[in-house]
């Protein structure tokens, strides 16, 4: 490609006014050099989007930079991890100097309003458009977060509503056809995906698992639930909705659309009761809804609970 | 692909026998949990390689894997760290279980050699093969090398020898025909590349400035010697080759294509002369080579010394 690793680096990344104390070697050279707080231990993930698979041709690249790196942060937070350092690997076509501007602008803002720091990476010509991500960030020793410690009893929590996200992409697909500010607003939540970092971290003493939901509720509750070895009811009447979802359910399948819908980067937690009240205020504290939407129990499998009463059987 | 990305990374990774004590949570979760030494930092580096660009279609798969990791461990090398953990984002055009499982024994076996743990990755469909890499390691405080200390007045050293794998190329393309042992060799330097990491930890508390060479002699002194903001003049008939290497040379334009050629991955460095026979004895410790190649000077650019006495303008 016309521009050097170095240079694409330098011009369209190094820009970010981030300069945290901890990155004694930072990107440009080889290896970074990182320092981690005294009794502390480190969270690492790693995320990886292909053009063609992950996202179209002619995606918005400013979208598509905070989304990647949403996505990593996202599970940082679901650990309940400060994030601190990102690591990027981009595989290009060509160095389109428009794309670049634009994919790491989405990028580093986002990086900027959690603090985070791009240390190294690596950019090499290829066939189609990847990115790979892994960021790392930092939970008071033994205070992480993960999914398997749900128990029977506990009390299942979802932060901020359920199901724009999907609606955007059935508003894409012409399933359903809201105003254009409606949509806009869908299209934000799908483009835009906002990590509940500080939620997740509020919570690291209250929790007894969690788990971000890129994939839907069902999905990533069941899988906590899985680890965890235990099962679950939701009472679907409760999931949490934004006023401006409720009239499309019906075309988009029902009130379990909510239930099944991903991109949402909600976070799911389960809390023993005797925690409801310190979570919800905590959450309450910054601004922020969470929703208790269930109750973890001995039986295996995810069960809802329909407006009749009836069972539907989820997962 | 017909395998999913968890059953790919649990079939074909996760038998390695690497537990490392600290890894909290490993390879299976949405995010690692990791313990760094106490006083220690963490160094870092991410290495892409893509199908068509960086290896050809048809490429050995177990070169492959060993290859990928052991460029990334290279350069903790360098730096002095000592290896700890890895992710890994494989993108494939399909799950093709022969190529899975030869890529997974050359990354697996190097890294058992190293005790390095796969912590976590990512498997997605895509156009053609491409692997990410990050490797982690440790370095105690404050005793990281990079490529900014050398001084004017430093010895630089070489470990191993050079050349080798650049005439593997010259083999492959036709250029030399040298016999099917020599060829053997030159190609296993070329396919399997040994990281330094043993010798770069005993010159942490010796060297000013160290570096691998992935694209040659030249190219990788040159780097450290800029951000040194110094200069140097090497005696190219010092330059250490193996018996096979010499009879080659003529064909492959003299003796400065040991200073040029790339893909040994061996350890340049530089030491101040009062460490000389300590840095010389403890890499001697390690039945491991190194040699005296030339002179850290305050003239910028670098200069190599011919037979002849006369000076050749290297970079």
């Amino acid at each position: 490609m016309g521009l050097s690793e170095f240079e694409i680096i330098e011009r369209f990344f190094a820009t970010a006014a981030i300069r945290r104390e901890d990155v004694l070697v930072g990107i440009g050279d080889d290896a970074a050099l990182l320092q981690v707080p005294a009794d502390h231990e480190v969270v690492s993930t790693m995320k990886t989007v292909v053009e063609g698979v992950h996202f179209g041709r002619g995606a918005n690249p400013q979208s598509l930079g905070h989304r990647v790196l949403a996505i990593a942060l996202s599970r940082l937070a679901a650990a309940g991890a400060t994030p601190a350092w990102v690591t990027l690997s981009l595989t290009l076509p060509e160095a389109n100097e428009a794309w670049l501007t634009y994919f790491s602008t989405g990028f580093t803002k986002l990086a900027e309003r959690y603090q985070v720091q791009l240390v190294g990476g690596d950019t090499v010509r290829g066939p189609v458009i990847a990115i790979a991500v892994v960021a790392n960030g930092f939970v008071p020793m033994g205070q992480a977060l993960d999914h398997r410690g749900a128990r029977a009893g506990d009390l299942i929590y979802v932060t901020g509503t359920l199901g724009e996200a999907g609606l955007a992409l059935l508003a894409e697909r012409g399933t359903i056809r809201p105003s254009q500010e409606v949509r806009a607003r869908f299209q934000a939540r799908l483009d835009l995906p906002q990590p509940r970092v500080a939620e997740a971290k509020v919570l690291r003493h209250l929790a007894t698992a969690a788990t971000d939901l890129p994939d839907g509720l069902v999905q990533g509750l069941g899988k906590l639930l899985h680890a965890s070895g235990v099962g679950a009811t939701l009472y679907l009447m409760e999931l949490p909705l934004s006023p401006e979802t409720i009239p499309w359910l019906p075309a988009a399948g029902g009130r379990s659309f909510a239930a099944y819908a991903g991109g949402d980067y909600e976070l799911c937690f389960t809390i023993p009761a005797e925690h409801q009240a310190a979570a919800e205020m905590a959450i309450a504290k910054l601004n922020s809804d969470c929703t208790w939407i269930g109750v973890v129990d001995t039986a295996p499998g995810l069960r809802g609970v329909l407006e009749d009463g009836s069972l539907d059987t989820l997962q």
